[in-house]
């Protein structure tokens, strides 16, 4: 049984068994979007990533286990989700830095260092916005505790140029990000994903360019689940996003 | 045979004939974008719609033949486009105010308005960018005179407290209309324009509301051309498109 200072947690696996990853049983929980931002970063052997606000670190592990010889480094504002992560990185013989540490005062140690990609997929609602749910865990996962101009002038800062920063986050925030990312980063590249064709986009994955200075690229979307309804949560994905899911392919036109 | 004052036109079809439009036979034709344009304004009758840069009316004659009863306007800075509005108007029996000046110099007479729809399909290319056709027709058709975040600044001040502008323009420029508009306009709704299914978008359609704090929508892309490959001009319109370049139907999801 658990302590009442080490919350329960499940191992849950993804990339169909590639990855193992303990998380706790109540609070955020990862879902597809954090496997699907690691399958939209263009990363290479020998690169450096920083997951900004990596949780127990599934976004950065699936990256890690996609792109072998990555040099992987996360930063987690709660202590408990840190742990897990380097715990995670450990059961699944990856290396990877992870730092405690809050965004908006970078730990000394990544504020020395740049790198080739940053990822995040920030908190789900903007400030004063949502329900607030009864875990403080997932409050944090959930709720926002900077704002996203926050997130990506970070990012752009530890960037080297040239360097990528790749987001996930809710299509009606896509504006919103744009307009923080003027000046600093360029060469939008926009991912919309939508639950089932025809609808609009719940989600968009944004990559950003330090340096860049082309137009925005406005991609296809991919679609989540096949057919007109949802009828079955485990077996109704497409093809192209069970490849992602099941089998860590990277997203076609992205990475 | 024209005259060298006045060049050659044609008379073209828009709409299955619905709408009759005289335009130069060289410079800028109207292709499918003022129509598509058109067919993604919310407007209803009674209410008041402002065209900037209307050329020879294509896009505020076609939403005029849509929707009955508006109170149609436009700004054109050629002389030779603005007396063909003139002209296109009576031949279709629709009443248009036509103004001939400059975005940056507006008219005294649309100044003093307000209206609940301003609509544009600014120029082709940014400054410096693009060919230089050569028919100057053409060239002020297709280059940039004035920068994008002018057309909204303008638009912006001419549109009702609630009113919508709505634009037309390629994919590439998403971002820098979204950062021009940012503290204007708002609730973007934005519909991606695809020639064929799978491809990243050419077009996209911009609406933003005066006041509008909401966050951004992205709708699914309305695919141009049906099949894989390009192989007849006339016949190759999915029946979305079709419906509405030749049955003068509104956009699903814009309008």
């Amino acid at each position: 049984m658990a302590s009442s200072s080490e919350p329960p947690t499940t191992r849950d696996a993804f990339l169909g068994g590639r990855l193992m990853l303990r998380q706790p049983a109540q609070g955020y929980r990862a879902g597809t979007d954090p496997v699907l931002l690691a399958a939209a970063v263009p990363a290479e052997a020998g690169q450096s990533v920083l997951d900004l606000g990596c949780g127990v670190g599934t976004a950065l592990f699936c990256l890690g286990v996609r792109v072998p010889g990555l040099h992987l480094a996360g930063l987690e504002l709660q202590a408990a989700y840190a742990a897990l992560a380097r715990d995670n990185a450990a059961q699944n013989g990856l290396e990877a830095q992870i730092h405690e540490g809050d965004l908006a005062a970078m730990p000394a140690e990544l504020k020395a260092r740049n790198f080739s990609h940053v990822i995040a997929n920030p908190p789900f609602f903007a400030a004063g916005r949502g329900k607030s749910p009864e875990d403080p865990g997932r409050a944090t996962g959930r709720r926002e505790e900077a704002p996203l101009a926050e997130w990506v002038t970070e990012g752009a800062r530890r960037l080297a140029p040239g360097g990528h920063l790749t987001m996930i986050l809710r299509a009606e925030r896509l504006a919103e990000l744009l307009v923080a990312a003027s000046g600093r980063l360029g060469s939008p590249v926009v991912q919309p994903l939508t639950s089932r064709e025809g609808r609009a986009a719940e989600r968009v994955i944004v990559r950003l360019r330090k340096g860049g200075r082309g137009g925005l690229k406005l991609l296809a979307p991919v679609i989540l689940h096949a057919g007109p309804k949802h009828e079955q949560d485990r077996d109704s994905f497409t093809n192209e996003v069970a490849a992602v899911l099941r089998d860590a392919a990277p997203l076609h036109g992205m990475a």
